[in-house]
């Protein structure tokens, strides 16, 4: 009998994800229908987005799990209604488009790219930046899209540090934890990379407190999650040039607001929520393959630990 | 007996060097005095630069070879007072800078990150880029320089191109070569990067009919020699938008006159010859283990072929 998924992502991406989704479960064996409207009572797996038609899973009792189409789940975690286990999204085109953003924009500060990008004056002043080896990059987060992004950077030569939770052992990272390690971590940091999860004990990790640990002149990079940051604190840091610079895809309110002071910032620049875009190809693949894992009793990829948060 | 070294760089260097290449002879076990100027008749080295005092070689009838500090040698080798071995520059800084300033612009150029650094009108507009995998980059000339560029880009998830004169194999790298396979090469690249020396076969290498070939809205970047580029087809192409933007560190005259066409185009990005920067510390290590070899009998590191111009 054919399995009943439903796709409760946002209502406008069912166009794209309609014959990725399609193909990915074809191409796993699996015999499916997968719609956006189905009775709730004969749903077999929701496909899941935070901004998609679907806030109460109470109606879905047949439900064997809920696939999340976003990297994080704080907007869900808490969900009283969801009594079914719930898996993030790590699909390969999310991770590999998340490195390609972080390493292009620690590039482009390590170099001071922005000097010659914007040089509007036609002076010809070589500034030769120091080696990637003798630039202090810290990763806070080392889950799947920090591990690969400080790795990433690691391979390019610069002095990776990262920072995580719990300790964790990654060759030619130097990886520190704990509260303790937070402070070490960020101490003297010239290039500080977000990629935390977003919960209570993270939220406003970068504070008055600590962006003066950092190196004068550090650059914030936040592809992670708005609440990560005290945006009032990095505003007065970028003005008294503790931080020289702030790059951040992510933000508290999103759209960001138009009068919000980031936008007309001089030293910040805003991109608007790409770092990690899912990709319909590649996030249907992961889809289809925890179907076909949870219907082979097989344990399902990525699933979330309710009592973490992530 | 101590070898005699001169110092014949760029003269406004020399304070940079001295400790370097002290500290770099010692390592290497030789007893050597270093100097700025020596008589010409006792000098047993000669650490080079084009632009240093040193054009006529006649003089130095005892040196053993001439070590110049830079990756390109057109402008020595055809010198022809230059009658000892000639070594190129091949620094473990100066392919590890060139390599961060590749791997930054092309990141740059395939995220999209001006729209983003430049955005004065606060859009939030996302635009998901392709992935890296989805990317055609080619990489002309792939000798020290161009290998190691094209090898990080590939691991990054790039799908690329090499082209040289003589056929390589590179692994993860498509290897083309000749007339026929620098047509090929640059057919559909969405992103051109020049690492070829500069020789008369060399010359002009990107022109209107080459740019042609490239997809609509290719990126050129150019950080290996000024004169690989017609510049006159190249500001036509981008004035067309056969090509969206070129980002070029190497002019036919450098510092790039004011008047240029390319500093006021606003789809050119102009950097002052800093992505292949000799650095004091990584070369001076080069040089004392070119002459620790040559002392020994063991052939030098990065000899230069007086017939093929590099």
């Amino acid at each position: 009998m054919a399995l009943n998924i439903l796709f409760a992502g946002r209502p406008d991406r069912w166009d794209e994800y309609r014959p990725t989704l399609s193909r990915a479960f074809q191409e796993a064996g699996l015999d499916a229908v997968i719609r956006d409207d189905l009775p709730p009572a004969e749903v077999d797996y929701i496909v899941y987005a935070p901004n998609g038609p679907v806030q109460d899973f109470t109606p879905y009792t047949r439900a064997k799990a809920v696939l999340s189409l976003w990297a994080g789940v704080e907007k869900v975690v808490g969900n009283k209604t969801l009594t079914m286990p719930l898996t993030r999204m790590v699909d390969h085109g999310l991770a590999q488009g998340m490195r390609e953003w972080v390493t292009g924009h620690v590039l482009r500060h390590h170099l001071g790219m922005d000097r010659d990008i914007l040089n509007r004056e036609a002076r010809w002043e070589p500034v030769v930046p120091p080696l990637a080896e003798e630039r202090k990059v810290t990763v806070l987060g080392l889950g799947a899209l920090g591990r690969i992004c400080a790795e990433t950077l690691a391979s390019l030569g610069f002095d990776v540090t990262g920072w995580s939770r719990a300790q964790k052992q990654i060759d030619g990272i130097r990886c520190l934890a704990g509260e303790d390690g937070l402070q070490e971590a960020l101490t003297g940091a010239e290039i500080v990379v977000l990629l935390l999860p977003f919960t209570s004990e993270t939220e406003n990790v970068i504070n008055a407190q600590t962006l003066d640990l950092m190196a004068k002149g550090a650059v914030i990079i936040n592809p992670g999650r708005g609440p990560l940051i005290d945006d009032e604190a990095l505003l007065s840091a970028l003005d008294s040039g503790q931080i020289s610079h702030a790059t951040l895809d992510v933000f508290r309110v999103e759209p960001l607001p138009q009068d919000h002071p980031y936008w007309a910032h001089p030293r910040v620049t805003v991109t608007p929520h790409i770092a990690a875009e899912t990709r319909a190809r590649t996030s249907s693949e992961v889809i289809a393959e925890n179907v076909r894992r949870n219907e082979a009793g097989e344990p399902m990829l990525f699933l979330v630990d309710r009592d973490a948060g992530y």
